[in-house]
């Protein structure tokens, strides 16, 4: 079966073709094709709107489908609020719900509606089935989610925590408990979700009960451009001193902090590059998020009870030993201990690092969320008799 | 001799006259007078400013007095930057200092300044100590007091974690490893200040290496009125929204939040008993507070590289047992288990409530910010011959 797989950003269209089997199972090579629309809606760039851009893959796809069907769609949505706590089979009231959720996500929810009315318009037998990055989290208990603020903000506002990258944490959660032989509703641990973005989940019996990202995705840990937490007094101060407005400190702490804004390079290989370099700015940095990640791990050891796994994954978290090391080697008081040689091997494989008398196993267990949303389409739609 | 301990606050001030011996001990009842004076500034008062309050002050302690005169002044200041590392003697470079430092802590270190400066008028010959809420927090490393930001950030508006409090987690340090017979430099433990306001530190070696408030007394836990950490991107959100302004922002989370915002009560005693009536709302808020304060002990636990004790303090803190068996409740996973009924026991001496095979030792340790204050203005003065 031919699945494509779509991740609609708010100016931005990527998606894969993916060959699966009726039975979940793939071939060697899953992806039959991959694509990137870019600048959609800025002018002069030919591309309008998210329907634009859908009219643009399927042309690229032409060639490669061959006269085969795609059968069904699998669409990533950033927000499904506390409306969706699982993929959901896309009907029209779906979609009415996700355009609904618009103002918790501005910039992606009405783009990827935008995509999903579009597909529903010119394919309309095809299935289409939307994973949010939120609702893994809706299992959250209500002292996780809530924020100490006055009631209105939650019930005026929807302001509480939502958290982000659902879709990984839950696959990585299902691949770290399989690679450990541990049932997955007995499975306690941290999973540590480090790219571009980074957010570090609490599961505990195999379900996520807390996550660093918050309202909103700024919220947490040190990440590529972003922030992660700071005093909110800063914010308040510096617009209230005429330094900054609001939409500019937004787009500070969003993408001019982080790795970025201590160290002119947002890419973690260049940072871990320079700190070996002797760059005193790269070093500060490794050590204020490495050091910020170890703190949430002895958080989350708590949160989920002890936890039974301690779990890298994503750009970072897969394949930078040395951040790895950074964090590792912090977390002695756990009676985590791990294997400096396993750290340093590359592998594509969901392994363990960590040494036999470690107190808590660490793994490495790659993710890959184009996959999931495939295997969830699949799934979803074969549940509800549409496929 | 004779010291006056005096608390500026923005439109306060708190004094207290204490006896001690020029070797630092107290007689029974080391508080000779105490007062507050208030609604300075305030129209219709009848105190225009700090100078007036202290005018006021003088005439209380006449009779008290009687003839007898201070030995030295002992002031507490809110803010002491990256200036001052310990209390200081008074000098009006010292007092031109604090006045410096007011775009930081603009409401406090001003009135701090005006208090410094009448009573160098008054009494020209009378020694005076400052004692800084944040010089504790100064042996911070770099990872823990910097934030993810531009450097600008920092080196143009100093933004970067200060810490307060520092003055009652010294105290306390010193008063925690002394009841457990462990040299201050070799105690590592997480100290929790449990106030109106309240912060978490972490302790290695007997000095501050992180703590949960931050550039301003705003971040970290839940507090009376104060929201502790919340997704930045909120503040940015609801004033970009034009929900709020910044001001509005700052008086809502500083004022309004807290458990005041999740229940209608900012007094600890209160939400308990209306927890135990069943009020949702404040059982709620105790999960919340309980939940974060317990996420933090781990991470602390991380930070200090293996804590060898965790100890309660302030009003919260000593008094509020079933508020630490909500925290101790969760600490399991540390290794942590006390005992129920020393945990009810009340007393004003530093105790132990942990069980004897608790990994970590649980103490109770009051804390007495005044004599602190008195203590460290004897030894300061007398330290630099002015005593
Ligand atoms: N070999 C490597 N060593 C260190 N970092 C790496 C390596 N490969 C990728 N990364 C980092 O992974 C991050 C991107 O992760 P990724 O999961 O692709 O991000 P996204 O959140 O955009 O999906 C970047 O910071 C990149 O530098
Ligand atoms: N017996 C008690 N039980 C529970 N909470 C108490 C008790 N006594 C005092 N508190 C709480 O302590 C807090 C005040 O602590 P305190 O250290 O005096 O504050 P601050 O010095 O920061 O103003 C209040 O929330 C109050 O309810």
């Amino acid at each position: 079966m031919l699945i494509l797989v779509i991740n609609s950003g708010s100016s931005s269209l990527k998606y894969q073709l993916r060959e699966v089997g009726p039975d979940g199972t793939e071939p060697a090579e899953p992806v039959i094709a991959r694509g990137l629309v870019e600048r959609i809606g800025v002018p002069g760039s030919g591309v309008d709107n998210h329907t634009e851009a859908l009219e643009q893959v399927d042309a690229e796809l032409e060639a490669v489908l061959a006269g085969r069907t795609i059968d069904a769609a699998g669409h990533r949505v950033v927000h499904g609020g506390e409306r969706f706590t699982a993929p959901a089979l896309v009907t029209m009231e779906v979609i009415r719900a996700i355009e609904r959720l618009a103002p918790l996500a501005p910039l992606h929810n009405p783009a990827a509606a935008q995509g999903l009315r579009a597909i529903a318009e010119k394919w309309p037998q095809m299935p289409q089935v939307v994973v949010f990055d939120t609702s893994f989290h809706q299992s959250m208990p209500e002292e996780a989610w809530r924020y100490a603020l006055p009631d209105a903000l939650y019930t005026e506002h929807g302001i509480r925590r939502y958290g982000f990258h659902g879709t990984s944490h839950d696959l990585v959660t299902g691949m770290a408990a399989e690679t450990l032989g541990i049932p997955r509703d007995q499975f306690d641990a941290v999973i540590l979700h480090l790219g571009n973005g980074a957010s570090a989940t609490a599961i505990a019996g195999g379900q996520s009960v807390d996550t660093t990202m918050g309202y909103t995705p700024l919220a947490g840990l040190v990440m590529g451009t972003r922030s992660g937490d700071v005093d909110p007094s800063i914010i308040t101060h510096l617009i209230r001193n005429g330094a900054y407005d609001a939409e500019q400190m937004d787009r500070l702490l969003n993408k001019e902090s982080g790795l970025l804004g201590m160290t002119g390079h947002a890419d973690m290989r260049q940072v871990v590059d320079n700190a070996h370099a002797g760059d005193r700015r790269a070093r500060t940095a490794l050590k204020v998020a490495s050091y910020r990640l170890a703190k949430f791990v002895g958080g989350y050891h708590v949160a989920v009870g002890g936890a039974r796994a301690v779990v890298f994954t994503a750009g970072i978290g897969e394949n930078s030993a040395p951040f790895r090391a950074a964090v590792l080697d912090r977390l002695g008081p756990l009676g985590i201990a791990y294997d400096a040689e396993a750290n340093l091997e590359r592998s594509n494989a969901p392994r363990v690092i960590s040494t036999a008398d470690s107190a808590i196993p660490v793994l490495v267990v790659p993710t890959d969320e184009e996959r999931a949303i495939a295997q969830l389409t699949l799934t979803v739609s074969q549940r509800h008799g549409a496929l």
